[in-house]
């Protein structure tokens, strides 16, 4: 049996909390948060508490917190011998160096507020700085995922880099599209199906082997068209750019 | 009953021809194709053929085929009473003007080749010249999907337009991110999960709502370990125009 105290209230943390509560190796003991009434999902089956003083003794403390907030906050966890790690893409495991045994435990996802999503597939990074408590961090791991990878935290980076482009960016590109169909009158659910498919896609083509449209087939009829009806200059811009990318990205096979 | 001659031979042909075969009310009489080898897929269960004097009498006639090929394969259709229709987004009603009968049957989708894919929840946007050819290609869609929509050709080209963000686009960031993994040895299908919920997540958020990141969140250190990170010039630029544009997109909310 594992036992975790869970730091934190928002998506991740909540996430964690549902999906950890369905295991029987671990035991969530508490859950903190700096707000009362932020910690109601957790009341019904564990101990809450928004006092740092009344931490309750265990294995593994886990800090599922906005980054600027680590450091911080792991410096308000005293006199434990337990494990402290933080779910953090974008931070370094030197953000708790003031611990002995400090982690990272960093489930590779976008959390959305209510939506409470499978843990079964996900890629969870873990690293710590000795092998015993990355055995534990594991072991921890695989009560959630099939799929638990060591990830040092230069890696880690780069994978929460290029997280920015195919979830941020990604999502960014789906909100031109919604916003050339509202001022269109266009509805923009239409594309659901066509945006599920993209990503889902990509189980069985590399990117680059994915990459259709007006831009890799050289059609500047269709360019000159879309640039026509595109309003927004800054839209327009981008247009032009992502076309002339993706052209001298394929050009340069020729 | 209603009988069809398919005309094309690629991704989009293969897939509503295998759509098509499974329905009781569509007979596919004949595929057409410049290229014998390539009519392989059709073979086992209907008529091939590659010259278009033996074209057979059908109810239908479907371009599935380029935009560029449109008009000029549609001149090879003479002496028929039958309806023709294209199969593309980017391409007006008007592209089949020398025909009395004349519409469009636009699947909203990107097709894949060797996959096929389930038409059921899959928009399918018609149109046509006259009501009772609208008809028709109602009652064809609604064989194949539950989501055939009148689309008129202005409104097509909004959603193929719109398509162009959130299918190619978004497919080029999806190959930043792996250029990114490759060039730091790190596994792109790592992201496979974050890809497919970033999309997924749409059924219930809006892509503003959805937004998050370090451009989001105003993180300027983020922001600048990651343009140290990045190696390629292109790749930087656009980290920078992508996140300035988040940032104004989001701050015109305050």
């Amino acid at each position: 049996m594992i036992s975790v105290v869970l730091i934190g209230t928002g998506n991740v943390a909540q996430n964690l909390f549902q999906a950890f509560s369905k295991v029987n190796d671990v035991e969530v003991k508490q859950v903190i948060g700096r707000t009362k009434s932020h910690l109601n999902f957790a009341r019904a089956t564990t101990t809450i508490e928004t006092d740092f003083d009344k931490l309750l003794p265990a294995d593994l403390y886990v800090l599922a917190i906005s980054d600027d907030a680590i450091a911080s906050v792991s410096m308000r966890i005293k006199e434990t011998n337990g494990l402290i790690v933080h779910t953090s893409g974008g931070s370094s495991l030197e953000a708790l160096s003031i611990h002995k045994r400090a982690g990272v435990f960093y489930p590779l996802q976008t959390f959305t507020k209510g939506k409470i999503i499978s843990f079964e597939n996900l890629p969870i990074c873990i690293e710590a700085n000795n092998t015993k408590d990355l055995e534990i961090l594991r072991k921890l791991g695989e009560t959630l995922s099939n799929r638990v990878v060591n990830i040092s935290t230069e890696k880690r980076k780069i994978l929460h880099l290029a997280a920015v482009f195919v979830n941020n960016f990604t999502n960014y590109m789906y909100s031109i599209g919604e916003d050339i169909c509202a001022e269109n009158e266009v509805d923009f659910n239409l594309l659901q199906p066509l945006i599920e498919e993209t990503a889902h896609k990509l189980n069985v083509l590399s990117p680059k082997e994915a990459q259709t449209g007006p831009a890799k087939r050289g059609d500047q009829q269709t360019l000159q068209t879309h640039l026509e009806i595109i309003k927004k200059k800054h839209q327009r811009e981008l247009y032009t750019l992502l076309s002339n990318a993706i052209k001298s990205n394929h050009g340069e096979e020729l």
